[in-house]
């Protein structure tokens, strides 16, 4: 077809067209055979025939889509929901975590998510899970190095997922083992440093990971990049996944692209960092990342290079979206009824398996607290309780609740009740099965029988996120795929998880997302002092501790 | 060891560290443990113990080993020769071609040649031969996409060499099959575009060929791109080959730094056009390419960044070289004997052997003449040439001498003879058995005696170049080794092609390299006529053409 020997299926005639390679910008006109680019340039009228589809784009801009280098697409929505969303914005790469699912679901899990992620309109490229967690439980779950060759012979599978640094350094044989087998199989270990600095990072890097999506925000890294003078053709954006509320109102990868472009980036370099920069990273730019021959035919055109806002997005040679408009609904996955039937707990929950027993008939206990200190951020803090009844009492005047860690993807019935301080909450409690890092069931409450509520209608919806009070129901979600992901369109959930958002707020929870607040209490992501069913956690001690100290 | 729980194998302290990510350049030191390097920074004292070898780099300068990124090994010189003066020079990765010992040897060649690059002072790298050729009887020895998935199962074979444009282009199945497969199977697909142009260089561009190292030399190109504006993290610099009396003389890798550095360019960018950037292209800079914990320890020790010459060599972890003078000898690969017995002729040659009969009694005839117009170039002329006895004549006098095509591969005896002008020679005979792209045995000549004598000269070396006069042999070099490599050391090859060279020269050859006239006569990377057992070939019609036209 380049020869002109053949007619292009599609031509996008008189745009200028950004090279991303030189960072040049050439008036150009693109023809495209099947799901390829096969000719960028001037002399393109030969292989314009009857049967070309041709979209003029004098006055506009042509860019290759956005390629998304990291996110978690096995969290809230399903691929088919985000895909509406990403998809319109210009986004026609994603390449996902599956840790979530694997949590909860194990290898099976991962392989169900393949096929969800599989026949849409964009690529989906997939990491597989290393799967770091503090239970023992969970651990169950985790793949061995024969799985992980099970895996890679999935062409979405690309590369091993984010192994936070502490269990690398400290030396996880199973991760180390998971890491070298990537690298052997050609694939890249995404990789999870904040915290780390010095030689940590040094030692962090030296094990084979080749990427860090978690330096600092936004906002606090990219006006002292910008003005550097470092080459950024290392440097790359990546959502890590965005919520349904900001997928909803806002958009998907446009917006950093367009925040990049606000906060003066060169607009070329804001397109490389979302297009070509990552297709390098990962090895793809053979064949996606530039608007060149014999690439995927992945191109959004713009108004303007600085109004990063697709008039067209072309998948494959397709037109998959207009004027933010989806042309090809994404494909909906349908999981088996065995992965919606996840909540392992056999019987409902009382306010009495709540309580935290305390030996003898002492008045007060020494207890080691989950000490809220920002929105993520948990220190370990030591407070003496009173007792009453051989039982610790909470303190909600001091701010002082409940948390429970409730074993619930394999029936072993573990669970364990803790202390924490900060959440804020005057009265109720909030349950939720979608925690990160562990197949728990997270609850905390300022009263044992709201606990026991919140987690009986997490049961019942088969999993979900709940916030009741005075044993009323306020809001709730269902989650029933994994207990992790709605089967509602986005809408809904945004609407849902605001409503979620606002009742515990109403309780007086203090979180600004007081869903991921609770959602992150079990990984060894965040610092410092963590919680599943086997108890507290110490991530600086990287061992179990005791609740009651003293 | 980056945590300082171990001690380094070898530390390199105080020096200037080239920082090939970023372009900067750090006062740092280096650790290394084993094969790779663990730390890099100014926190290193903790790691060095007792039996730590510590090199003091101060006011030094430390960059990564060069790696080149298109080469050619497997022609004249053996790889342990070629590492001898390659390693002393800084370089630490080689990437060469398999296409000459494919061409003569096929598939068993290749593996042995594989076998001769392994377990070397340093990385090579070899990508699988498409070989292209112009000749029916070579074709045979061309591997086809099963033969391409066995040599993939070797982890030196990162890619497939060079296909020229015109076949890639003209629609070539088996080579089209094989690019195809490359890409699935993960590997780079290298080019050879020159002379394409427009549509031609697009379309071949769309098969998937992702480099091409033959735009222009290195004066030409080299300047203006210096001064674009672009960005050159995608452009490399490689040798494609340095001949042997070059070697001896100036030095490999090294001279093009030099060279670049001389010509203006930033030392850290023409260190980066010779490290990162091919790693990159590769999709080895995972492993190679920078001074970075996680890398292998490839690294070049430099008096200053802008005078390359090396004062230390370290190759995975090892000091290699020390100021100019190997440490560690390359291994000497033994070919087998019948890898060694490759000129399949089985009669000596006589002067009617190089007869050029003509039909009828015709005194003259109008004949197709290769028209070697520059030191490569042949076009294609009609000349008016006496007859003679039913034989063509040549004419000494006009510079119109016989050119012969001799199979000596298969033995199937095959050998075509035409005529060229410009070649010079007023008296005397060349002929060499290391020709390119071809498993003939090429000849050229002013008197048929005296080719006779030349080729059996030849047959006598088991391979080799030969240039003889009068019945005497002026020069000679024996290429045992698939009749394309010597066994000898470098300097003695260095020694006798330039005895060679000299030879021709006085029998009035034209050519500054008549030994490279000569080799590429039959190659399709060249334009416009070629020659081979089967006849004359037309590039311009893909097709072979008649000698006599009239």
């Amino acid at each position: 077809m380049a020869l002109g020997e053949a007619e292009a299926d599609l031509a996008i005639i008189n745009g200028s067209v950004v090279n991303v390679y030189t960072g040049e910008i050439e008036k150009a006109s693109v023809l495209i055979k099947g799901e390829r680019i096969a000719y960028v340039g001037k002399d393109a009228d030969r292989a314009i025939g009857s049967k070309t589809q041709v979209i003029n784009a004098a006055g506009k801009t042509l860019i290759p889509g956005f390629i998304d280098g990291h996110t978690h697409v096995d969290v809230l929505y399903s691929i088919n929901e985000l895909l509406r969303f990403a998809v319109q914005g210009g986004t026609t790469t994603i390449i996902t975590e599956s840790c979530t699912i694997a949590t909860t679901l194990g290898y099976e899990g991962v392989i169900h998510f393949l096929n969800s992620v599989r026949r849409q309109p964009v690529k989906v490229f997939v990491t597989a899970p290393p799967m770091v967690t503090i239970s023992p439980v969970t651990e169950e779950n985790a793949i061995g190095v024969k799985e992980l060759h099970h895996l890679f012979r999935y062409k979405e599978i690309i590369g091993l997922g984010e192994a936070y640094w502490g269990d690398v350094v400290g030396g996880n044989q199973r991760v180390l083992d998971l890491i070298a087998e990537t690298i052997k199989l050609g694939g890249k270990v995404d990789g999870h440093s904040a915290g780390a600095t010095g030689k940590k990072l040094q030692a962090y890097v030296s094990s084979g990971v080749s990427s860090c999506h978690e330096p600092t925000n936004a906002e606090e890294v990219l006006a002292p990049i910008k003005d550097s003078g470092i080459p950024l053709n290392r440097l790359a954006m990546s959502t890590d996944g965005v919520g349904p509320e900001q997928l909803v109102k806002d958009g998907y990868m446009e917006v950093l692209v367009q925040k990049a472009i606000d906060l003066g980036f060169d607009p070329v370099l804001a397109v490389q960092m979302t297009t070509i920069n990552v297709a390098q990273h990962f090895a793809l730019d053979d064949v996606i990342g530039g608007i060149a021959p014999g690439k995927y035919a992945d191109i959004v055109i713009l108004p303007d290079l600085k109004i990063i806002k697709a008039e067209y997005v072309i998948s494959n040679g397709r037109v998959v979206a207009q004027d933010g408009r989806a042309l090809i609904p994404p494909r909906k996955h349908r999981y088996p009824q065995s992965l919606q039937n996840s909540i392992r707990l056999p019987n409902d929950f009382s306010a009495n398996d709540f309580a935290i027993p305390v030996e003898g008939s002492r008045k007060e206990a020494k207890v080691r607290l989950m000490d809220q200190v920002t929105d993520l951020l948990v220190r370990e803090e030591f407070v003496d309780m009173p007792v009453s009844n051989g039982e610790l009492n909470i303190d909600v005047s001091k701010d002082i609740l409940k948390v429970a860690a409730i074993e619930r993807s394999f029936g072993t019935g573990k669970s364990f009740v803790g202390l924490i301080r900060g959440i804020g909450l005057k009265k109720g409690a909030i349950a939720t099965s979608s925690v990160w890092d562990c197949g728990d069931l997270m609850a905390v409450g300022a009263d044992e029988n709201d606990m026991a509520r919140a987690v009986n209608r997490v049961r019942e919806l088969d999993g979900g996120t709940v916030v009741c009070a005075s044993g009323k129901i306020l809001a709730e979600i269902a989650l029933p795929v994994a207990g992790e992901i709605s089967t509602e369109p986005m809408e809904a959930i945004a609407d849902k998880l605001e409503r979620i958002q606002r009742a515990a707020k109403d309780l007086g929870a203090k979180s600004n997302d007081i869903r991921l607040t609770i959602a992150v209490l079990p990984t060894p992501a965040i610092p410092f002092l963590r919680i599943c069913e086997s108890g507290l956690f110490s991530l600086r001690e990287n061992r179990f501790v005791d609740l009651i100290v003293g």
